[in-house]
């Protein structure tokens, strides 16, 4: 082989010059597709759905609506197009591509669908429709520090593109905003090069829904059940959100209504400012740079969080800066002085009651009605710190019952109540999990494994800004505070868990010896009777007597 | 908590689209630092010698040059600049900041370095230097299908970005491309909302390097030892790359030289074309489009790796498109047919010989130089193909000799010849590892967690497009294609260990036999003499041939 190679073409800065140039975001994200989630077939269905149904279960929370969604994933073969209309299905207007064949002639395979994700939520003003679905990084909630499932402005544009990139087919939009406004029906594209949306069509469109959001995105993708599957994330996510209720139709046709349990949505979650003690250097100089306020007083107490005027002061004269400084102002050395003030001024933590985790109660319903155990807990920790970043654990063990006892612990993660299916291993929860000692809690587990019994283990963390280890969202990445929070709750019910087990060891100890007993009473009697020559009832009396005795013993 | 809360304020599509806006690639990164590996001081630290290696490396092989790499960390100690300077030290000019000071009166902490990377390569040509270091996703590897350390034009300019915000303080780069052109020094900033370099300075200088780049980036890091540091990961570094030269110091002022073993250098790895069965739908329609070829049957050719004459007519004629459309006219359906077309079509696998594999015997030879074990094994695999780019796996063993043995075997991990520190458990190899059954050759294993035992494992994967779990390129996804190439090496190499372990166990048994044995044969020979009541010279010679015999035994 070695032979067959060219001879080496060395080459100097001016050739190699010749090759630098800039990478557009999106073909960025096509070459790292797995970045995003879609690696293989069977996790770009999964992706897709995940993203749709973060985005409308966030929009319906914000605009204080119950959420009710519908989803279907539906095999995309053109013969049965018009015959297998579900009941919220619209017809599509005719489209015409480039060769006047409508899309649906195009060749199909069998692992090409059309996943379809209705919401009742408050719709897309038809300005932002486009840039929303055709274009990657833009959106509204990178820039605030609030408790929501999306975050980065990327997922649903992916999901997009992904489809385009593997059918050619656009995304479909409907969106209507209210019964006082037309709804519209797009049809977006993502153009690769620029990553901005070409938008196909974009037209008022009848649609009997007074408000609410439907996406159609065609992508081939592979249907499987188990533990990955788009099944189970529904399932998760109904035990995690009480409060929404799904509908779905999987592409064998079936359908599944995971009803809602509750109307009640969770408390709103709360937008906050960053905590002085999460910013560094060069954000705070950009941050004194955008200030709309006038001195660096009002700055500390207007951008960020528990600043008030006796904190704001004590900075200040800590970084002997005077108060009715303009912030713009402020040259490098100030702003270091500023900032090492700020380190060592005792500030209160960030405010909590931002965040909105499931609830004790909650995630204790959720296990029970999932899974059929014999023991029980949940813990919800106080909130916690990362970066200027408030965060809360939850911890919930289902142990026992039929849960299966010769295998790994089962994890189940959560993220802002999003369930996370896919790289439990790169996750810190993962990490968490492994580095507790579940022996001391009457398990078993080797060395760098998960503890080995019938064991559930439900983490949740609630933030207002989750840290994952890939723009997919899959995993949690291990910020030393994070994992020490989840140990802590893990130790507080691993603590509950351990006394059930033991109790449990007891009582059955203390069953076999009964048992052991029990079954010597009657030889007991008749020894006794024959040495002792008494009646038959005498005998009698005295196992009765002694199988009372017993009896009274076990329950001391 | 909850009393305090504001009341739920719902919010419309209309009030919705007022927060919803593009975000800049800089800034979605500053806020998911933890994606491009800077998520701690330590790992910061690590990240930004990486980066920088990584490119000198790189640049060096591309022009032919046996790399010679000087590496420092500096504690930032303003008081101790000028008088500590090492021996490649340049004396910064007094560079004045908006406030008159020179840039070292910046008041410092103790875990500020400035980190010195330079090199003997071809140099950057002066009009790339800002974007390079300035901009992120800028580069010359992104396009390429090539086996490079560097894919993505993120690293380099996301370690200045990061030195940027936690100091404030430019990128200075040295670069000189040969001498008759002038060296050029420049510091550049990274603007964030625009992802755009800012250029400080950039003149001429007088640099007695006659070609060569040296990058110094000042940021807040931690410098630490053990199995995550930059000490072991330059260490390992040197074991993966034979070739080349490194002088580092470390913020103590020791200075290690990992000296190269060889002066040549690793086979030029070259560029190939995409495999027609890696393409998708979507790229597929834009290769078309931006096509220089005339018609489709030359397309086919010209873009295409292993595609001939033969083979684009057998594609064609499947596809029933002819041989001489304009590529530029085919419309969706058309390109539908042609990739269906394509994966009825036999096609040879990419060609290999891109792929520059450590090789068997210096994998062994850095097993054996890097520790004391009682056996080594190394196999590297046939070049395999997932989504059409080729990938090579090896895999080293030691095992035994002074190694630990009731610990977790210790996994070393490379990608194109760079080691791997991070995410171990997020990666294909642990996945792999994990996967593969250990008690088949002799190891202990519990269910879910690495073989215990006095192992090391090294697994290298070799690529055109290493496809790693996130920006920071510390773990490789898991595509089934790797992840079973992984295992069948491990496999192999497993097998030949498990014949040392078994042969070491039968060796061990006879060994223990024969002692017992041998530590009756005076006995017998005593036995012997009083019932026989022999002299003692024909007690000896009785002993003597029993030995003697046991010896034969033994041998047989």
């Amino acid at each position: 082989m070695a032979a067959s190679r060219k001879p080496r073409t060395a080459k100097n800065a001016e050739t190699m010059a010749a090759s630098q140039r800039a990478i557009s975001i999106s073909e960025f994200f096509t070459k790292n597709r797995h970045l995003l989630g879609f690696d293989s077939p069977a996790k770009a269905l999964l992706t897709t759905i995940k993203e749709a149904v973060d985005n409308s279960l966030d929009a319906c929370e914000e605009a204080g609506i119950p959420p009710e969604l519908f989803i279907e994933i539906r095999p995309d073969n053109p013969v049965n197009l018009g015959i297998e209309l579900s009941s919220q299905e619209i017809e599509p207007a005719k489209k015409k591509n480039g060769n006047g064949k409508t899309a649906a002639s195009a060749s199909t395979k069998e692992d090409r669908f059309k996943i379809i994700i209705e919401d009742n939520g408050p719709g897309i003003v038809k300005e932002q429709i486009p840039r929303i679905f055709g274009k990657l990084l833009y959106g509204s909630k990178f820039h605030s520090l609030k408790q929501s499932r999306g975050q980065q402005g990327i997922g649903i544009s992916a999901a997009g593109m992904y489809g385009q990139l593997t059918t050619g087919q656009p995304v479909v939009v409907y969106s209507s905003i209210g019964a006082k406004a037309p709804a519209h029906r797009f049809e977006i594209q993502l153009d690769l090069k620029k990553n901005e949306p070409k938008i196909l069509s974009g037209d008022e469109t009848i649609w009997d829904k007074e408000r609410g959001t439907r996406i159609e995105i065609t992508l081939t993708g592979s249907y499987k059940r188990g533990q990955h599957s788009v099944d189970n994330y529904l399932e998760q996510t109904s035990i995690a959100n009480p409060h929404v209720h799904l509908t779905y139709k999987n592409p064998k046709g079936e359908t599944m209504v995971y009803a809602n349990s509750t109307t009640e949505l969770p408390p709103e979650s709360v937008e906050i400012k960053p905590h002085p003690y999460g910013v560094e250097l060069g954000i705070l100089a950009r941050m004194l740079q955008d200030t709309k306020s006038r001195n660096i007083n009002a700055f500390l107490k207007d951008e960020f969080c528990k600043v008030g005027a006796k904190t704001a002061e004590t900075i200040l004269a800590g970084a002997d800066i005077p108060p009715r400084k303009n912030p713009k102002r402020m040259v490098q050395d100030d702003v270091q002085r500023l900032l090492d003030s700020i380190a060592e001024t005792k500030i209160a933590n960030p405010p909590t009651d931002c965040l909105s985790p499931i609830g004790e109660d909650l995630v204790m319903a959720g296990l029970t009605s999932g899974m059929e155990a014999e023991f029980y807990t949940s813990v919800t920790r106080p909130a916690a710190v990362y970066r200027g970043n408030p965060f809360q654990i939850e911890v919930g063990l289902a142990y026992g019952g039929k849960l299966p006892g010769d295998e790994l612990a089962k994890v189940m993660r959560f993220a802002n109540r999003v369930p996370l299916l896919y790289q439990a291993s790169a996750c810190g929860v993962h990490k968490a999990v492994l580095s507790s000692n579940w022996k001391s809690y009457g398990l078993q587990q080797s060395k760098g494994a998960l503890p080995t019994g019938p064991l559930v283990i439900l983490i949740h963390m609630a933030s207002v800004w989750v840290p994952f280890t890939s723009e997919s969202k899959e995993a949690v990445a291990h910020y030393p505070e994070i994992i020490k929070e989840m140990r802590l709750a893990l130790q507080e019910a691993g603590r509950q868990l351990g006394r059930h087990i033991k109790r449990r060891a007891r009582e059955k100890d203390a069953l076999m010896k009964q048992s052991y007993i029990q079954k010597y009473i009657p030889h007991i009697g008749e020894a006794l009777q024959e040495i002792l020559l008494i009646s038959d009832e005498e005998k009698d009396e005295v196992i009765a007597t002694l199988t009372d005795t017993l009896e009274r013993s076990r329950k001391l």
